[in-house]
């Protein structure tokens, strides 16, 4: 049987270990569907931001010191906006502004953000599929304190600031998941779950209609990568979230969210010893070295991933 | 009776003597209504190529060695854009990118282009009063051997090198006059023909209905700047054009253009000449230093044509 490998993705800690999977894997046995809830549009233009991050990851045009964006980008388009009285609070760069003129560009012609995608990866020389979680428009929207905030709202003007209350996805519910991540889901021989937030970069995905079914019932070897790291996320606000959603902010509260979707989770070094609790949810609990801060620490993850799933499938490659 | 000066002007010739004019009038005395036929939408962006070499040179921002864009501009956007498989003939530079986003943006919530105009002009620092012809879209059409062409198609992409035949106003049959156009023509007491284009930068101006008719009837004192000198054109294709559509490339063949509409023909101290035959054509000739290459001269220009137009009002300052 053919190895297919479907990985599930948000920002900058999805990115780096498709990064990984991209490296061992060839472009015809991974598939990588990113999260689309994170999508808005900024004077006119449709931004992606976490399809562009693993775009530019895989890309390798990411800006190594921040995890998205691009290497070397400027401002000056945002500069100005100021002065001419635009919104700026996103600052989109001025080599980035071309993705968002292309794509907005493309949808207007007719593609669908799947096939915008692949044109744009197809421009960049990446190989491997990038498809977003579905071609509908699906928004995430933050109930806080402070009311409903779109994503963006909350996670760049309000830098994460509000408590959390809720988490909604609007549209998902009339959404369908894109042509290639049905493809995908079909395929699939390993689902990992990339070390994102689960609540606004993984929820999105399973909020799509079927998708959490399919996953749940697939043949596939499953496994999640832990976003917490010693009760701190490596990135972004899913600590805060954990807590404000009244959770732990730890590995195994991750892990409960995932109940019925993993069969294995693999935890930071750090947090070896909350392996029982894991495995007590009905998974099996993998140690790994979790944190990925250059590609060959990327790429050992990744490796340590597909070995754990499927070690007769990695010995075959 | 308090003096008035509305100035028709196209790009950089235009931009020039509108610099020195706002240099020595109050700005609540002078008006300037630029050529929108050129405007085009690039990426979903509404641009305005005249009237930002118009606002871009009143705020002291635009590129003096090539009379249009902005100094210090960069085209990192462009660069990725054409990576990335979009059109990128058009260059916009990434600063300027900025104004076209803003523009569209208020153009989407509602705003006319005048509108617009205003509130860009209000941001970079421009007091005089900038405005399009006309708030409707009309666009110039370049017949030529190779078919008709829009203007940006002919002028940029293919370098005005087909050879024309004839030129129309798309859209201009059903357009109004700006406002603020509107305005200025009751109130003008002296109208100044900016060296332009008659063919691509005046005449559109003049093709808004009722526009020739309200000059051609004007009690302001009417005078033109020649955009030739010694047979050429200080910038841009007019001399091609005026030979192609059947003319001589010369200060007379503007002049026989503009007959019935202006009463005053500054031609340059290279023509001096040629001042017989426009008196022949039963306009007032007057000799000037045409050639606009810094603000010094841009001033001294500018004060000739008011001097030459109107004495006493001049004087009365």
């Amino acid at each position: 049987m053919s190895n297919h490998v479907l990985a599930l993705a948000g920002g900058v800690g999805g990115a780096k270990l498709a990064l990984g999977l991209s490296r061992i894997l060839p472009p015809d046995q991974l598939t990588i569907v990113v999260n689309t809830g994170d999508d808005d549009v900024f004077h006119g233009l449709h931004v992606s931001p976490d399809l562009d991050t693993v775009m530019y990851t895989l890309a390798g045009l990411s800006n190594r010191e921040q995890g998205w964006g691009l290497e070397g980008e400027t401002f000056s388009a945002m500069d100005r906006l100021e002065v001419l009285g635009g919104e700026t609070w996103f600052r989109l760069g001025d080599s980035d502004l071309a993705t968002h003129l292309r794509r907005t560009q493309l949808l207007r012609q007719g593609f669908t953000l799947a096939q915008a995608t692949s044109e744009l990866c197809a421009r960049l020389g990446v190989a491997v599929r990038i498809t977003p979680m579905t071609n509908a428009p699906v928004r995430t929207q933050v109930e806080t304190e402070d009311g409903v905030l779109p994503f963006q709202e909350y996670f760049v003007h309000r830098r994460c600031e509000p408590r959390v209350r809720s988490i909604r996805f609007k549209g998902a519910g009339t959404a369908e998941p894109a042509p290639s991540f049905s493809d995908a889901l079909d395929r699939a021989t390993i689902i990992v779950f990339c070390p994102s937030n689960p609540f606004v970069s993984i929820d999105p995905i399973l909020a799509i209609p079927g998708v959490r079914r399919r996953i749940e019932n697939a043949g596939a070897a499953r496994i999640a990568v832990t976003p917490i790291i010693g009760g701190r996320a490596v990135k972004g606000p899913v600590g805060k979230m954990l807590t404000e959603l009244g959770h732990d902010s730890s590995s195994t509260a991750v892990a409960t969210h995932y109940r019925g979707l993993c069969d294995i989770f693999a935890l930071d070094e750090a947090d070896a010893a909350a392996a029982p609790e894991i495995e007590a949810l009905g998974m099996r609990a993998v140690v790994a070295a979790t944190l990925m801060l250059d590609d060959a620490s990327k790429i050992a993850l990744a490796r340590r991933v597909l070995d754990v799933a499927r070690p007769d499938a990695v010995n075959a490659r």
